[in-house]
């Protein structure tokens, strides 16, 4: 045995045992290899860790992000959005390159890491650098650029960058070192496409055996102008062109209608929820109730950081429940474990890997976060998955781990140079701050 | 000179000088004494401390606060209103102490004081023992003990513990020590006790020169009950009875309507919004956008633990801001220097202390924080205001002063026993947990 968490707290997200306390869970590998009461005698492990005032739960799963717009956080924020996009955004996002992407994609899986999240799912430009940046630092990764193809009658798949960036991630990534990177198809919206190039992207994913990720109703504006267009809904629109007979990831979902939720949930459409971004925004707030109740799948993501601009999972975890809350002026809808079960084992899911992950179970990989509860925001604690969904943030996460391997302990990076890091993203800042501001 | 801060980025709160980059800022006493280039030659100083990505902020008022409610973090939550209140929350507020208060309250001063807070509105029990807490640890606050008077038609002040408390901690703390603690008198609501009552607590505060914390529209219920039972709102009752002739600090105002917010802002009013609790228990969001417009100074809060979970001000900072951008489907209102002013500069006017503190400038106290921006969460920046608001939370503050004095400095408690109160809060919690639950 590698590490063995010796008499500590589990908050396993199995919904047949959910809070364990004072139990040893042991790693072998990639994989959690025991889990008994700590009354047992313990087994023998290279390394123990005493889990007196800690809590074990799974690593957290980022179901939406645009990772390398780390760069731009903060980047003329408070403004209208067609300001903040045509002016700013766009023009910046102009000067990417293959190296740039790689630097931003890297700041965020840093980001992510020191605050518990070990599994993220983006949809950006330069994938096969995305990926490639995921694949060093350690972590999970469900890895899209999306097609934008603006004319109405014609596209031509293999015209598109994103083609040949695709098939290079999909040769270099793609289920290799077990499946821990792995490559979606994409459509960025049904306001930047038309069905020449939806019914490419739906033959490219039919070849490699692809899911899809996609943004879905995130603006009233969006939503609308669909409905003037195609007389339906986006969900409609998309549900009709048979995109969701593939493993589909929708981010946002905020104006999706109750037919559209009966769709989502039929379907088995996985929605990923990003309320910090969705408010930021002035996008709306998605009716999360309404689709868990439904049956659908809705998992947590953070979205790009000019529009967010954290990307701590605990804090969209929190807002997911007060949110709810709020919206149906009833204190009890969402409560304090089905929102964290978005944030794990619904983003495991969301990212087919729930065979494998999002729970503390014998036989899943240990893909899973140390919480230290010995400090005053974490005191007093009545029951840890309380604690866990409204009192965490990601300053708690002591240890992140993800497929047995520690990526981030107690402020120090594993697998990534902060410090290098830190100074090349500072030098690439430069570039964009030559825009008009 | 005390403390020299070099070479640092200095965000003021003063709006004539909002963002200064590059200047030397020193402390001497309780007083900032100093504040030029750095480019001119520096001043000697006792400390100095390097500022290179380090940004300086006036520190955090937290405007409405039941503090050694901590002690109740996460209790019996997700639960309606009434079975939290009447079944878990009553029943274990019977069981406090004044040493359980004053332990609760410390818990909750340290929680602040690592995250950026210096001052607090407190309204909670044994209010003498509340500001012994604050007193010890070195912050500022205003605190307060509520009168609830249940009978419609009569009451008496003198028979009321808070009298006696009150008295008691006006004779031990109040403009004491150079009116680091004041004492405010306090009427609960408008909900909870009658005329009577109201009279006898303005005689009081007109007696000693206090101002008032009140409870005001916090949920609908309580704002229409009021409407029927006096034909108008809880604004314009308390008005017509003369209470906003005195300072007054009112919390929520979630439901107050334009005249009612007319009315606060011509009398002066202070509203603490509470972003974060309001929406938990469900009660809904307040019109800040409107009332700042209205010339009302509006300060945040985070309110008492087992409706928030946590004391980290930069959350509400942020949620204050994405709240108004999302009610009011516009990106631009309530941008990042309006709400970080809410935070410092309205806190200081809320608790009447804006000729002292609440900005960085030269002859205020030094009540500041030292933010680390030399981490993964603060890059990029393209500007500190931006990121002070929607990226930065309690965990990025490096060093916390109140005036002049370092009260927390990376990771180290200067004023508190922490090992010992997160011991005795543990010992306590075995009182409460004994209630039905």
């Amino acid at each position: 045995m590698d590490i063995l968490f010796q008499s500590i707290t589990a908050v396993t997200m199995d919904r047949s045992a959910p809070l364990l306390t004072n139990v040893n869970l042991g790693i072998s590998g990639r994989k959690i290899t025991y889990m008994e009461s700590a009354d047992k005698p313990a087994p023998v492990a290279a390394r123990v860790i005493d889990g007196n005032n800690k809590v074990l739960m799974p690593g957290l799963y980022n179901c939406h992000t645009h990772a390398a717009m780390t760069l731009f956080r903060g980047y003329a924020n408070d403004r209208a959005l067609e300001d903040w996009l045509f002016n700013y955004i766009f023009p910046a996002e102009r000067k990417l390159t293959a190296k740039l992407t790689h630097t931003g994609t890297m700041l965020a899986i840093a980001e992510m890491i020191a605050s518990g999240t070990i599994a993220f799912s983006d949809m950006y430009f330069f994938m096969d650098d995305v990926a490639q940046a995921a694949d060093e630092a350690g972590v999970l990764a469900n890895v899209s650029n999306a097609v934008i193809g603006l004319e109405k009658d014609t596209y031509d798949f293999h015209k598109d960058n994103v083609y040949s960036q695709s098939l290079n991630a999909l040769e270099q990534f793609h289920n290799k070192k077990d499946g821990r990177i792995k490559i979606d198809a994409s459509i960025h919206g049904v306001y930047t496409s038309y069905a020449p190039a939806w019914d490419q992207v739906m033959n490219f994913a039919a070849k490699y055996n692809l899911g899809l990720h996609i943004h879905l109703s995130e603006t009233k504006t969006e939503h609308e102008n669909c409905i003037k267009e195609y007389g339906m809904t986006p969900t409609q629109v998309f549900n009709r062109h048979g995109l969701f007979e593939f493993p589909t990831l929708a981010a946002h979902g905020v104006w999706v209608s109750d037919k559209d939720i009966a769709i989502l949930g039929e379907k088995g459409v996985h929605v990923s929820h990003n309320p910090m971004s969705n408010l930021k925004l002035a996008s709306g707030l998605a009716p999360v109730d309404k689709m868990l109740k439904s049956g659908v799948n809705v998992a947590i993501g953070t979205d790009g950081m000019a529009a967010n601009n954290s990307h701590d999972l605990f804090e969209e975890i929190k807002m997911t429940s007060l949110l709810q809350k709020y919206a149906l002026s009833d204190p009890t809808v969402a409560p304090a474990q089905a929102v964290l079960e978005m944030a794990t084992i619904g983003g495991a899911k969301a990212q087919g890997r729930d065979h494998e992950s999002g729970m503390l179970v014998v036989g899943y990989d240990a893909d899973l976060l140390m919480i230290d509860f010995d400090n005053v925001r974490q005191t007093a604690c009545y029951d840890p998955i309380l604690n866990l969904a409204y009192s965490t943030t990601g300053r708690d996460v002591e240890m992140t781990l993800c497929r047995g391997k520690i990526l981030y302990e107690k402020g120090e990076y594993k697998t990534i140079d902060i410090e290098k890091l830190l100074y090349e993203t500072r030098q690439s800042m430069a570039i964009f701050t030559g825009d008009k501001r």
